[in-house]
């Protein structure tokens, strides 16, 4: 999707926080605001917010010398995510459908995002595993299970660092399909990379990738070669969280976008109010672009 | 008060706000947010908020040919306000201590605020007016009654259109002073204009005067000879509103401002939480700049 204008004032926002993480000097705060805003001024709308996002954070990395602004606060991510594990492996085998749980249980973990306008205290993100079951629900699960049921191989685009926890849950209940997991090619936000999927535990349950990018998304051209042929020849996609969503929302494949409404824009787009878990499949992903077919669309993702 | 960092994602947002009631046109739109985040990157965060503001509101009206893009939604609130005045007259004449009640609901009042980032639509008016003794408090009441009790030239800087007409429940309280009541010289946002000082029957209780400025608050610099010297030479200044606080607070002198304390940014330089109700007289205006004495203050705004 493209950028949209009310985006803007929220990358603003979220690159001031960002800078806040890099330095606790108000001027070098101050510098990098002034520079994040001659970039906006200045930015391609037909580009995905993630695209800016990506420019943001690399900068603020440089910045901070390559350190990770983001590493403590994702420590504490997957902290919280590890301990609410046990109690929801309980709910898992009492529960009567464990796929749809584990469904709704990543989408509720979909909370935990430093990119988006919400609260994601540890208090949120409890209520958001709890109340997983009650928030709205929009998705043709049928179809979802019908999907999964033919197996094959299926790539998971995880998201966040603390969610990835929860989307093993979901995993576990994929088989008999083979599963890569695909994390972020480096450090950017609150993203899940490498350290994140193992911490996870991922690695018993699935294969796991890095997507060779570091943005806050999906941007085919930005991955490398080997994870675009992992997506190009995937039997099924999952692709998790608002991030995934603004970067492959217009790309044709068989793609389930699973993410939580955050944000007006994101609702607009999706055609979902806020707070509703989504499902949503290929036939919902809106606008293919021109001269998308069916048929060759796994070539059109091989670009070099 | 300088422009804090957090006031740019806020003054990015309303910019956008204000662009689409200028242009149904996106592109347009888009031409105008790019300009603000030039500016923005640029901007001397010396100034404070409301000097942006000022700059980005002319440039709108400009585009709009001179036409006023908030006179819709002030009208309209005008009439909501004139529609709530007869129970607040019941509820004046019931009053114990009329002078407390008109002051609190003329700080309920302030609810209605375009530039702020809080809900101005009806149904947050009227809960904000029913309940204006239940919000918390923060001024010295019986200070601000010895005041009022001396008497005196009383100037009265008004805010937001609507609001005038809770204001002239507490103009009502002052006397024997003798009251002006200072409108903005031009229309900017919802800011209140001669014109609404008239729907609101202003002229019936005081003298009204226009401070000869488009900025969305008080810059002394950018005011009319006129009003400047009354402000000189006023014996007490009631300032009214956030943008009254942001370009005054820094400035000696007789004043009493009065808001609803309603972003982080004010909150954090007023002292006060997000809700409150805030007198604050001049002891608690903070930081008063160097070399202002209190016998010179007065000679000091007299600039050319």
């Amino acid at each position: 999707m493209k950028t949209a204008l009310d985006c803007i004032p929220c990358l603003v926002r979220q690159s001031l926080e960002a800078a806040r993480r890099v330095t606790a000097e108000p001027a070098a705060q101050e510098r990098i605001l002034r520079e994040v805003l001659g970039w906006t001024a200045a930015m391609d709308l037909c580009a995905p917010p993630p695209l800016l996002a990506q420019r943001i954070h690399r900068h603020l990395r440089r910045i901070g010398g390559g350190t990770d602004p983001y590493q403590t606060v994702k420590a504490a991510h997957n902290r919280l995510a590890a301990g609410l594990m046990p109690e929801l492996r309980r709910r898992m085998t009492a529960a009567p459908d464990p796929l749809y749980l584990a469904l709704r249980l990543a989408i509720a973990g979909n909370a935990i995002d430093l990119g988006a306008p919400v609260e994601t205290d540890d208090k949120a993100v409890r209520a958001a595993l709890a109340n997983a079951l009650e928030d709205p629900f929009a998705g043709d699960m049928e179809d979802f299970r019908r999907a999964v049921a033919r197996g094959g191989r299926i790539l998971y685009l995880a998201d966040n660092a603390g969610e990835i926890f929860f989307d093993r849950l979901l995993v576990e209940q994929l088989a008999p399909a083979q599963v890569t997991m695909a994390v972020r090619g480096a450090p950017v936000l609150n993203d899940a990379t490498l350290t994140d999927a193992r911490e996870a535990g991922i690695e018993a349950v699935a294969e796991v990738i890095q997507n060779g990018s570091d943005a806050p998304g999906t941007i085919l051209d930005d991955c490398s070669a080997p994870f675009r042929h992992c997506f190009a020849t995937a039997d099924l996609i999952i692709a998790k969280g608002q991030g995934n969503f603004e970067t492959l929302s217009d790309t044709c494949g068989p793609i389930y976008f699973l993410f939580k409404v955050k944000c007006p824009v994101i609702a607009e787009h999706a055609g979902f109010a806020i707070g509703t878990h989504v499902l949503a499949g290929a036939a919902v992903a809106p606008k293919p672009p021109p001269n998308c077919a069916i048929d060759t669309e796994k070539d059109a993702h091989e670009r070099p």
